[in-house]
C-alpha cells in the first residue's frame, strides 16, 4: 500500500453528520484531510493545513463561503459531489480563478426519472388511485376518477442542463411535445426555445423545473408564471426556491393550477401543511437524486475528476460561472 | 337529418349499470338496438330482432357467450371497446367466421403510460414517500430509504402487442436493456425474443405484463415464473389471472419478491388485504386505460370500424384468433 505521504492532498469539506462511502472508496488513491478526524475546531484546522490545499472535495451541500476560502489561498480545484452548487460562493470562486466541477452527470438520469415519474403520477393519479385502493375504497366507492393522458401534452422545460435534455429525451418517448428555457438558446436543441418563462408557461401544458438554483432563477416561477400556465401541472426536482411556494400553495388549494409533483420545497424537511390533503399534490422527500446507483456514479465521477486534476487532464462536469 | 330506417343496424350491447358518451356519439351514424331502451328480457329482444343484426359493438366488458351469439346468426362483426376481449368466446367467434375489432390501439398509451409510471413508482417509491412526507415523518424520521435507477435494468416484456410495444419504446428512453414474450418472435422488433417467460424472468429485474388473458396466459406467472425473477419487480397492467395472485401476495409479503406496481387484480374491486400495507407495493384501480383522451380515441375507434364495414373498407385492429 502506498504511504499517505505519497498521495495528493484533498480536504474532504463536510458536515460533522454527514457519512458516505465516498471516503472509503477515495482514500486509497488520495490523502484526505478531514477537520471531523480531528478534535481542533475547523477554522484553527484550516489554519494549519489550509495553505498547502490545492483541491477540495465538497461532501452534499457543505456550504463553501469566503470566509472558507480566505483560509484556502492555494486552491484551485472544488469538486462539488451535488448536482445543484448554490451552496457554493460561485463569484468569489470566480475572482480566484478557482475550477468547480459539479455531479450532475451522475444525478441528471435518476433525477429526469424522478421527474417524469412524478408527472405520471400526477396526471394519472397514482397515489391518489394507491391511497383509494389501500383505504379500501375501490369496492365501496366504484371507480376511480380519470387521470389525464401524458402524450400529446405540451411540456416546457426550465432548465435545459444535464437533467433538462434527459428528461427531453423520455418526454419524447412518450408523444410529448417539448419546449425549453435556458439563459441561452441551445443550438444543438431540436426543441423550441423561450427566452422568457413567461411565454413558454403560455404555451405549455405542463412545466419542469431542472434548473440550478442562481439569484436570476430565484422564484423564477411566481404567480404571474402560474397565472400564465392556468390549469397545468409543475414538477419541481430542481430547488424549492425556484417557485413562489406560499403563492403554489395557494393556487393548488384554490383550484388555480391542475396539479404539482414536488420532490423540493423551500423550507425543507418542511413541506407546506395545506399540500398534506390535496390529491392532485405528488410530494416525495427530496430524494430526485439519490439511488444507489447514482451514488456509485458520484463516487466515480468524483475518482475521476481528482485524478484528472492531480495528473493534468482534462475535468468533466466544470461549471460554468458567468 | 337522416331517417333511422336508412341507418346501418348496429347492436348495442352492454350492461345495464354501463354509460359512456359512446351511444351519443354513434347514434347519428348507426341505428342503435339498445335491449335496455325497452322493457323486454334481452333474450327475448334478441328473439325478436336477432336475426338481422351482421353487427354489433360490445361495450366495456359485457360477455358474449356462446348463447347470446345463437341469438345472432347473420352476426358478421363484433367490435369491442375494450383492449382485452376474454370476455368474448372467441373460439365460438372463430368457428362461425364472425371477425372481431378490439380497442387496444386506443388504448396502448395510456396503458403504456400507466405501465412506466407504475414502475419508476415502485423503483424510486414514489407513492411510499407521498405517503412518508403527507404522514409529517420527514422532519421526524430525516432521509427517506432510497429507491433504484431505472436505467440499465433488464425489462421483460410478457405480451409484445400494441400495449408492449409502446412500453418498449418509452423504455428504451430510460436506457432499459429489453427482452420480450409473445407467441411468436416478431422478425420487426429489434429486442431479444424468449419463447419461454421462464428463461425472460431468470434474465430479468422487472417483468411487465401486457398480455391479453386466455387460456394459454392464466397464471402465465406462477411461483416458478416468480423464483425465477428474485428480488425482481413485477408491473401487471393486463389482467390479474395473467398472476397467480396467491402466490404473489405471498411472495411479496415474505420478501421473496422485490416489490411489485399492480393496476389488476385476479377479484376485482377486491385486493388482497394482505398487499394494502406493504410499501415496496403501487396498487391502482383498473385504470390504466382509462383517460378522457383514449376514450375520445375509442370513440373515434369503434365509429370508423363501423363505418369501414358496412362500405367494405378494412377494418383496423382485428384481433387474430388460433
Amino acid at each position: 500500500m502506498a504511504s499517505m505521504e505519497n498521495l495528493p492532498v484533498v480536504l474532504f469539506h463536510r458536515r460533522s453528520s454527514y457519512t458516505l462511502a465516498l471516503k472509503d472508496r477515495l482514500s486509497p488513491h488520495f490523502h484526505l484531510l478531514d477537520p471531523f478526524d480531528t478534535q481542533e475546531p475547523i477554522s484553527s484546522f484550516l489554519s494549519v493545513h489550509g495553505y498547502s490545499i490545492r483541491a477540495l472535495l465538497c461532501v452534499g451541500y457543505t456550504p463553501i463561503t469566503s470566509e472558507t476560502l480566505n483560509f484556502l489561498p492555494s486552491l484551485e480545484l472544488i469538486v462539488a459531489g451535488s448536482a445543484g452548487v448554490d451552496h457554493i460562493a460561485l463569484q468569489e470562486c470566480h475572482r480566484r480563478g478557482i475550477t468547480i466541477t459539479n455531479a450532475s452527470l451522475a444525478f441528471a438520469e435518476d433525477a429526469a426519472d424522478h421527474a417524469v415519474g412524478l408527472l405520471i403520477d400526477v396526471l394519472r393519479r397514482i397515489s391518489a388511485a394507491d391511497r383509494f385502493v389501500r383505504a379500501g375504497s375501490w369496492p365501496v366507492m366504484g371507480d376511480f376518477p380519470l387521470g389525464f393522458k401524458l402524450g400529446g401534452k405540451r411540456v416546457g422545460i426550465v432548465g435545459y442542463g444535464s437533467v433538462g435534455s434527459e428528461v427531453a429525451k423520455r418526454l419524447a418517448a412518450f408523444g410529448c411535445n417539448i419546449a425549453y428555457n435556458s439563459r441561452k438558446r441551445k443550438p444543438s436543441v431540436p426543441f423550441p426555445y423561450y427566452e422568457n418563462v413567461h411565454n413558454l408557461a403560455v404555451d405549455s401544458d405542463i412545466l419542469i423545473l431542472c434548473c440550478s438554483l442562481t439569484k436570476e432563477t430565484h422564484h423564477i416561477i411566481n404567480e404571474g408564471v402560474m397565472k400564465s400556465l392556468g390549469k397545468g401541472v409543475i414538477v419541481n426536482v430542481g430547488r424549492g426556491s425556484l417557485v413562489d411556494e406560499k403563492t403554489l400553495v395557494q393556487f393548488l388549494v384554490e383550484g388555480k393550477l391542475g396539479g404539482a409533483g414536488l420532490d423540493v420545497f423551500e423550507n425543507e424537511p418542511h413541506v407546506p401543511k395545506e399540500m398534506l390533503c390535496l390529491d392532485n399534490v405528488v410530494l416525495s422527500a427530496h430524494r430526485a437524486v439519490f439511488t444507489p446507483e447514482s451514488f456509485e456514479a458520484l463516487i466515480e465521477l468524483c475518482l475521476a475528476n481528482l485524478k484528472a486534476f492531480f495528473s493534468n487532464e482534462p475535468l468533466q462536469s466544470v461549471v460554468k460561472i458567468e
